[in-house]
Order: C-alpha cells, then structure tokens, then sequence
C-alpha cells in the first residue's frame, strides 16, 4: 500500500497535503487533566483490545505505539512525519497511539482528549481524509460511547475544540506568496472567515486550518477551508508565473543553483536544506526544472527525511549538529531526484 | 607545440604564471611620443619586414597583428589574455604586435616604448620567460640598433623603466592569504625590498613585480623577486593547510559547493565567476577536489575564457551582459574539469 505522499493527489503543485482531525472523548473517564495514572492505563488497555481488529475503510494495517515503549528519537521523528503531536510525546502519564502502515491514520490516546483521531491525504483531498476518520469515528464509537451534549455537541478538554471536534488543515508550499510580503495580509483576510495561517517560514511551508469547531456543520467547515485554499492557490499561482514570465533565466537560475548546491554540499544545516528543497519542489512542480518522465515530483517525503531525529534514526546513534548536518548532506545526495539539463 | 598555459610548472599550486617584460627603443627613430604619424608607420614596416624571419629559441609560429586591422573585440580579449597591454589597444597611432601561437611570446610596438618583449612561462619559470625574452632580444637588437646610454643603460619613454628595461612578475593565486586580512602587511614588507603587489581581489589572483629596473643585474631582480615570492607561496601554504586542518568538511563544503553552483547555473557575473573559479583552483592543486589521474589541474585558462570579450567572441555578435552572463554560464559548463565525488 503507498504511503500518502506517494500518491498523486489535486493541485500538488501547491498542497502537500489535507489533514483532518477529530477530538473524541469517552463518557466513561474523566477527561485527560483529571484521569489518574490507573485509569489512564486502563483506558489505554481498553483501547489496544477493542481496537485490535481495527478495520477502517481501507485494508489498512495498524501497529499500536505505547508512548513509554519507544525511544525519544523515534517519538521525535514521528513528530516530524506529523503522525504524533508534541503534546502526545510530552506526556508523562500514560498514552499511546495506534498508526497505520500507510501513514494515514494515527489515532492518539491520552493526549489532550482520550481519542484523537487524524487522518492525512496527499494534496488538496481533505475529502479523502475525512471519509478514513469519519468512518473510523463511527467504528471508534461502536465500542465505546462518547462525551457528546445535545446542544453542544462533542466535548473536548479544551473548549475551542467543543461541537464538532474537527480540525482540517491543508499544508501548502507558498514559494512565491513567501517571497513578497503578502503573507500578513492574507493572514489577516483569511482570519475574517475563521481561518488561520501558521508557518515559520523555513522551507516555504504553511498550514492553514479551521479556528472554529462550534455553530457549523463539517461540511461547512471542510468547504469553507477549501474555498479559502483555492483563493490562495490562484494567488501562488499567478505569482509563480509572473515571476517566471519576468525572468525565465534567473528563476530558472535560482532553482538550477540550489539543486547544485543539495547534490554537492558536504554538510547542510536543516533550514538551509528545507529552503533549497523547497526550491526544487517549486521548480519539478511549475515544470522549470525539468525530471525524466513518470517520476515522482514531490520532494516532500525528503523534507520529513532531512528532520534531526530522521536522521538521527539514520545514523543509529547520537549526533551533534556537526554530525548532523554532515549526515544530512549525504541523506540528501541520495534521495535527490535527478534533474535532467 | 602547448599553450604556456596547458604546461605544467613550478609552484603551481600558487603561481600561475611568470613573466618578462623588456622595454627597448630603437636609436634611429624618435620616441613614441615624438613620433610622427609617417615615422611610426616606417617603424612597423621595417619591424614586420625583419622580423617576419624571427626565430627566438624554439620553434614558434607567429603572427603579425596590425592595431588597425583587428577589431576592438579582439583586441580586449588578447588584453585579457595578457598578451596585448590595454595602452596599445588605446593608441591611435600606428602599432602593432606579434604573438606567438604558444602564446609565450608578444612583442608590442609603438607602445609606450618601440618594442616591449614579453614572455610568459607557467607556473613559477621566470628563468624559462628570461631565456625566451632575452634571445628575442639579442635576435632583434641584430636588425636593429637600440638607444642605449653607457651609464644608464637601456633608455626609455617612462624614467621608471630606464636601466634593465626589465619588469618581471609573477602571478599568484591567494585564495588562503586573501580570505585573512593580511594582504595590506604583506604589500608593505615587499615594498621594502621593491616589489608591488597588484591585485583587486578577484577570482584572488595578484600580480607581484619589481618597481626598479636601475642599479641591479638582470640576475639579481630576478633572483630578488623570487626570494619574495617564495616567501608568500610558504605563507600562503601554511594558511591553506591551517584551513584544511581545522575545518576540512567546512572547506571541502564551500569548495564542492562552489563547483556545483558553476555546474548547474543559467547566468553567471564576471566577478562571481572567477571567484568560484578560484575556489576550484584551490580545490584541485590542494588536493581537496578530486579528479580523475593526469587530468589538467589549472583552470585558469577557463578564467581567461569567461572575460568578457572572450565571450563576446564566442557568441560572435554584440552581447549585453545579460546576454553576457548566459554565454558565461553556458561556457563555463563546457569547460569545467570533471570533478570525482
């Protein structure tokens, strides 16, 4: 089964991917804050014996993750991979996760709710997403009854999350909009229909998700995020090809340059590295740079391969940002798609 | 028979290349500056008539270039490969030269004085230039009898040249030496024992030369600028092993980076170019830079090669440097040696 950034998805020239989460909680237990340690273990048993025959709607194979079971480092790099939260691999009480093989599903356990449960799809598809956690919602919520209140709707421990526990989340590459000084602006606009944008820059990478779960149906939800991505898609786009209408040569330079740079540095810091990935991906994904046919364009998986704890796993012991960086580099040459010129 | 160039030499790691320069007047004519318009034209054809039966000590060809039959093209790009001086190309008198196709030898006439000969040799060989100048000479002063006073010996136009007539130099690449701040203290010990150093920092390349030609043998400023240029190329060497040492993935990084910018860049700027030029230079005769065995270790000749008019030859039409900097890159592409990683 392909991972779910193998698969081709819509307008992957801008979304990396759609991520819909659900926050659950059981009426039986306290919530999180006020679970003592037995009943957190408890929880957990009962979840890992229901769940055991966990189906979904695919034929997907899950493995259940006990958080007290697994290395800092491998927590880490599932962080990186957005599988698990920071919240999750913080805890000190007991929690876990059940993942599937594929990467799509993770479902957390005694995180900020009992039940968290997250699906990811490549590119613009949170359709897709939400049809794998609506369905494993439904199958969740035949073994166990969940805290809901008729007006309200699903409880949560946090009250922003109350109604529909749903968070859904685009994760978009904005090289252009980046590159101008429009991201507070869109911020702003987009903040008006309760959307907002979140990103450090690095890479060119951004989420933008829904800040209310409460007063709108999921339907509305998903529709209203994906009218707003496809707003900011056009806007990437356009900028794109003005840039590259301007300038072919230098645009073409730039990328040409980084990729230069990826497939003969010694040593690469992780900003730097995501910065010039970011690079290539603008340039396979708007065609300027050119890749024998039938490869594969997303760079992404790279992007999660180039994180410190990755590449921590890949050294199979402790490295320092030296040891890193060099690690990196080398990561990097290989897994590098071959850019035709 | 090789370019001066394409031979190998002492010390190249650091020296480029070494160079005589004689300046001669003829006694039966005026100076340059007091020469008619006729007078200057009878010189050139006397000098092309004698001399077209010219020998020096090998078996050179060469060939007789009149000012004003070659176009501003050609002249700027024998500039650039040091074999016309930028104040011939700028005379509107008569002038002429005659270069050898070894490129080691160019006689200018009508410069600043009748005759400059000047011979280039690779690597550190002033000795070399010495023998090939210094027979040109004797060859020439049979046909010709030279202004030439008991007491001061070879008269001149400048005052500066008077004496030997002689300037030799030597070209260094001092990428260690340039990137401390050292350059300013080395300029002022050797203008103790006059020698200049030259140089504006790009692609680290410096010209060191004697300031007298007055008061000393032709063996001893000879002998006196090589005891200083020795003197650099151990500094220099001690900065680049002390580089090397301390940091080896750091310089190995910038040095393989830099290959891979000038490997994949659309636009390339003159002064950029032949900065990351220096960096493959001192990549491959530190040994830092690997390449296949018995492969042509300077590229200097590809420094020569991305000057400006150069290009401007290879494009055969006018460029603007936009236009510039594409045939830049494109060349430098073409040329660069193949680098093992």
């Amino acid at each position: 089964m392909l991972k779910w950034y193998e698969e081709t998805g819509e307008n992957e020239d801008v979304v990396i991917s759609s991520r819909v989460r659900l926050a659950r909680n059981l009426s039986k237990y306290p919530f999180p804050i006020r679970l003592s340690k037995e009943q957190a273990k408890n929880l957990l048993d009962e979840f890992k014996a229901k769940l055991a025959t966990l189906a979904g709607e695919g034929d997907r194979n899950y493995k259940y993750l006990s958080m007290d079971a697994i290395s800092d480092t491998d927590k880490v790099a599932l962080v990186e991979r957005h599988l698990l939260s920071e919240a999750l691999v913080m805890k000190t009480e007991p929690a876990g996760a059940m993942l599937s093989e594929d990467e799509v599903v993770s479902i957390l356990f005694n995180e900020e709710d009992h039940v968290r449960i997250q699906a990811l799809a490549g590119g613009m598809n949170l359709e897709k997403a939400w049809q794998v956690a609506d369905q494993l919602d439904n199958e969740i919520n035949q073994s166990f009854s969940y805290a809901y209140h008729e007006k309200l709707g699903y409880l949560t421990s946090f009250p922003t999350n109350v109604g529909t526990g749903l968070r859904v989340s685009y994760m978009l590459h904005l090289p252009a909009i980046a590159g101008t000084k429009r991201l507070a602006g869109i911020a702003a606009d987009i903040g008006r229909f309760g959307v907002t944008i979140r990103g450090n820059g690095i890479g060119n990478l951004y989420q933008i998700y829904n800040q209310k779960t409460l007063g709108q149906t999921e339907e509305e939800i998903m529709q209203n995020l994906t009218t707003i991505a496809s707003q900011i898609i056009k806007q990437e786009r356009r900028i794109r090809k003005k840039l590259t209408q301007e300038n072919p040569i230098s645009i073409e330079d730039t990328l040409l340059r980084s990729y230069g740079v990826l497939k003969y540095c010694k040593t690469l810091e992780i900003e730097e590295g995501m910065n010039l990935l970011s690079d290539i991906q603008f340039g396979l994904t708007s065609g300027i740079l050119k890749q024998k046919e039938g490869a594969k364009k997303s760079i992404y998986p790279l992007m999660m391969g180039i994180q410190p704890a990755h590449l921590q796993q890949l050294a199979g012991k402790p490295l320092d940002d030296k040891g890193r960086n060099i690690i990196r580099a080398e990561y990097v040459k290989g897994h590098l798609p071959e850019i035709l010129v």
